[in-house]
């Protein structure tokens, strides 16, 4: 099956590099409409986004996210926060004594801020707009929290920078994905086993036009880089802090 | 602005009365691909995609998600896990020993898994198929990873039903989002006074063309039928149940 919004999906991949031009304030609005339309938990809107305009804080944020100096040159950048403050907030005005939240609320939020930051991935692309989530927002929670000013119970999400491509990055083949039978299961779960994982990766390399894939070699290097890593580790401590708020 | 794209997100819904029309498997597979094909941390598309065809677990999970009977109707049923456990298999696959998956593991997949629907979502919608979100899946740990085959470190992101909206559900007035300020900050996160709640809200009634708006008669209610709901403190005590695993 095809049509415009299916191509839209299938063509859209990360923009790490920008041109200089900028994201003007009727795109900047179309993409957090796009954002704030998405589905939502009883239409509660469990996020607050924070658009970071201040090089300083910019800068900052690079350097927290891993050392990525990209995120300083994106013509926008949005930092989604699953916050489970606002809610409770107006509870208080209204006069009620909340309970505190706990980590159903927590993942609830989470969710609800992913769902609403890619709808903004797919408005930004439609208007000829890249985007890169940045997972590294969720590192070195103390010093996060003092650069957003986060209270307890708001926490960061995803984060989003924007811009538009380079004719280079426009280029740039998109990385294959697993087949369907390496991700989707009937009814229930059940572990891929080593012979179906290889299996697995070496359908996403051929798919994506690799040759001579090392299963090994590949996996080896890829969880010294990504999952035993420096930053992945931090992240998990800084998760941590984050949760320790809801339980 | 304005394109068919961000025409398609502000026109999305939710649906949750759909007609006997099936998904045929064509349209199965290109909301699946739109899954896959969201953007995903370094490519590793960290989910497993639950697709509940049985009608005796379609039962068994309308009844654990908060008894809603519309979920064993729908065409399609997806349950979005976030897997923390399918990379260290093929890392372990490859002859290594990976550390245990952490709450930043977690995090990160519950996002990657919340992108993905939203893809699906969009999708769909593209083929004229509605969706609705949900959340209850969260609830019920012990149940559900006896229902789903759930081994540690796979924790259900979100669930997903799907099927042609019935002409009243397409004729339902889509419920009105907050205006930008009530959830948007520059740089910074600021609570929004108790003033500004009232005010926030009292708009948000007014886009969805509410008249006799009463804040406090509206909070009220909303916290005792949602926050402090039954299945809200389910959520988190079961949301607990399964972060132990990474804690």
């Amino acid at each position: 099956m095809q049509n415009e919004i299916l191509q839209a999906l299938a063509a859209r991949k990360s923009v790490r590099v920008f041109t200089d031009e900028p994201v003007t304030a009727e795109e900047r609005a179309a993409i957090l409409e796009g954002a704030f339309q998405a589905p939502t938990a009883g239409c509660q809107q469990l996020y607050t986004i924070l658009d970071i305009t201040d090089p300083a804080l910019r800068h900052t944020l690079a350097d927290l996210c891993d050392h990525q100096p990209f995120i300083e040159k994106a013509a926008l950048c949005l930092v989604f926060l699953a916050d489970c403050r606002r809610w409770p907030l107006a509870y208080r005005a209204a006069g009620l004594q909340p309970r505190d939240p706990g980590p159903g609320d927590l993942l609830l939020a989470v969710a609800d801020a992913c769902i609403a930051a890619q709808n903004a991935v797919t408005a930004a692309e439609s208007l000829g707009i890249g985007s890169c989530y940045i997972g590294d927002v969720l590192e070195n929670a103390e010093a996060m929290r003092d650069a957003l000013h986060l209270p307890d119970h708001v926490v960061p999400a995803c984060m989003l920078v924007f811009g538009r491509p380079t004719d280079q990055q426009k280029a740039r083949p998109k990385p294959a994905r697993f087949a369907e039978a390496a991700v989707v299961c009937e009814n229930t779960y059940r572990d891929r086993t080593g012979e179906e994982l290889r299996q697995d990766f070496a359908c996403r390399a051929a798919a994506g036009s690799q040759v001579d894939f090392d299963f090994d070699r590949y996996i080896q290097a890829f969880c010294k880089r990504k999952y035993e890593s420096d930053f992945s580790r931090e992240m998990s401590r800084s998760a941590a802090v984050y949760l320790r708020a809801f339980l």
